[in-house]
């Protein structure tokens, strides 16, 4: 049975305003021996398939500057993690940058973006009954434009390479099962 | 139509050897103002879904120092993206972390871990026919264990909770949209 490794220390390394590089100091708990990790510390996100009564889902198209390139993904956001107001960061996120509301909302799951780099949590959330109620209210640096995709356009898009942000792939995967159950 | 952002210009603002930290000063097509983005430049990586002949899948449990927990996924790692070899790095890791070698290797996308602030992306690929063919051979750092698990069982998992890394779950959706064409 394998064992977690134990924390020795850990600083803050780097900060620019938007995430801190922390690297920990962690002993091997087969060899004692300790490594360094480096670690993203970040807010917790939010992610939201709003769904129409019709079946539609609005997305929203981005220009990223990770990638360098447009992004099609589902509404959402970063949250304050000690908060905990997920489900109300969830829905304003769906309100500034679609301007749709929903009826009914079902946490789809809590998932890791990449537990190995970050030490957040995504928290997928389904808006049933999901209806237009207001213009975009974005931020300075965003500039995003709203599709509605059935989910049929959307599983194409993915298989064929057109829609490839993870986080987004997987709250897919979470809805497909929830359907499933 | 929205337009890309227009780069005026960047630096590596951080290096710990594993990442870098840029920040690139870019000019929205809109206002014209700039604004820094910070973004993680790092290597692609790769996953691997390889499924034996009696439809069990290895995994990989491992502890994670970003989430400070042990995460269940599908064995994978880091490939030189300029050389670009993401075949032969997927067939490296699935043999290094969980000894089993594939008849057959199937592409099932390139997603992107996190285009807001990663620059890579990530390969995902199916093995098909997989089989132990060695012992694990692992770094130094890591130590892993491996499960076998069904579709079924991992279904189960992420529907639970149990298994919460993104990017394998991402992976579970392309595979269930590979399986569904």
């Amino acid at each position: 049975m394998i064992q977690p490794w134990k924390k020795k220390g850990e600083k803050v390394d780097y900060d620019c305003g938007f995430f801190q590089v922390t690297v920990k100091n962690s002993a091997s708990p087969v060899t004692g021996k300790e490594h360094p990790f480096y670690v993203l510390n970040t807010w917790d996100w939010v992610n939201v398939i709003a769904i129409t009564d019709d079946g539609k889902i609005p997305m929203v198209n981005q220009y990223r500057h990770g990638s360098e390139a447009f992004s099609l993904e589902i509404p959402g956001g970063a949250v304050d993690r000690n908060d905990g107001h997920a489900l109300e960061g969830a829905k304003r996120e769906l309100l500034e940058e679609t301007g749709y509301e929903a009826r009914e909302w079902v946490e789809l799951g809590k998932i890791r973006p990449n537990p190995a780099i970050l030490n957040n949590t995504c928290h997928i959330y389904l808006a049933k009954g999901a209806k237009k109620v207001a213009d975009l209210d974005l931020d300075e640096a965003e500039e995003l434009e709203v599709q509605l995709h059935t989910l049929a356009e959307i599983e194409a898009m993915i298989r064929q390479g057109q829609l490839t942000h993870a986080l987004v792939i997987a709250a897919f995967q979470l809805y497909a099962l929830h359907v499933k159950k």
